[in-house]
């Protein structure tokens, strides 16, 4: 897959620096795609970086992995561009102290993004786990889960193939909406990130076989 | 610990039977106490059923376990009595096809029920977690995540011993207000239950030592 990672802090450079290593054509999306601080990291990739416009022209996957503040910008440099690609959306519309989410419930980030660019098909995904758990998403015996939502599956299947082949275990949420559900998730995670967890703790989905009968006489209202 | 187990649905009788097994002495508050279909339950699990205010009088502890549309009503019934106790709100208050919350980001089931009842000590919990899990929380080598939340760390306490008795990971996400989190992570269990996981499905929070230093260099508004 020829992808766009724009933005190159922990969770772009991580991202990008796994896909390329994965035989991914991964090109970073770059304010200044000249500045000397991006040297290191293209050396060691042996990625090349572009303005954003010009490294999504080449992709057909995008990464937007700059903060919050930063995504409208982005999106209007990129909007002529990025028409039919499938637009991956990790950010999170936390507030300025990290504590709580700036929308919820009624709207998302995801839909937020969606409706900026409605030419592109946006799938919700890697907003709730850390660099960290990215840079390796194995906990023991079972990788991190991958939550995602979005609203196109041929979109969404790119996204789980990128997910797994990096170590995840990506599980489909639904529609893009549900991007109002994976965006308390992160709120969550990084709650407890700060309060104990750190980023070294991820969410996993467990599933064993089983049977449970309700009683038919048992009624929750009685 | 003294606990009045309100609803007798899947949840409510799950819980009870289970708190019941491990000694604690639980009464199940029940619109109607002597109704015949109750007789099963109160036979196999030896506890006895009361209307719903004698039940919480006689409690620590109160497991409010009626479907959403029952909540306000039976929080007025108990709305003199439940003065100091710890009230374990496990609901979700969800529309009436189960698609989706009725509120969120702003509030949650959590806090407005905590207004109706302010002399209750809130705690969030059980309310992500489905009643086949609740039956028996292990998955493999180990136990689903029993998220909570709430405002008074020593009712808190009690629900995390409890939830700790009957073989949960119990897990301290903050002040009740995160309930604005633990609901639409309920509503996230709901769907793929509905999707594919069944009920036989739970989250789990891992953890693992490791170090990951995101390099200096690296700035996500590049």
């Amino acid at each position: 897959v020829r992808i766009a990672v724009l933005g190159t802090g922990n969770v772009g450079a991580t991202l990008g620096r796994r896909w390329s290593a994965c035989g991914h054509d991964v090109c970073f999306g770059s304010r200044d795609a000249g500045q000397p601080r991006l040297q290191p990291l293209l050396k060691q990739t042996g990625c090349r970086a572009c303005d954003w416009p010009a490294a999504v022209e080449q992709a057909d996957a995008v990464l937007l992995s700059v903060p919050w503040k930063s995504v409208f910008p982005v999106l209007q440099q990129i909007a002529g561009v990025v028409r039919n690609k499938v637009l991956i959306d990790c950010t999170n519309p936390l507030n300025a102290s990290f504590t709580g989410l700036e929308m919820g419930f009624t709207t998302s980030a995801a839909e937020q993004i969606a409706e900026r660019v409605p030419d592109a098909r946006v799938v919700k995904a890697f907003n709730m786990v850390s660099a960290a758990t990215m840079a390796d998403p194995q906990y023991g015996a079972a990788p991190a889960t991958l939550f995602y939502c979005g609203d196109d599956a041929e979109s969404k299947a790119v996204v789980h193939g990128l997910a797994e082949g990096i170590g995840f275990s990506p599980v489909d949420c639904g529609p893009l909406s549900h991007a109002r559900l994976l965006e308390p998730l992160a709120m969550l995670y990084i709650h407890l990130a700060f309060h104990g967890w750190g980023s070294h703790c991820a969410f996993q989905v467990v599933k064993r076989s089983g049977s449970f009968l309700p009683t038919e006489t048992e009624d929750d209202d009685c």
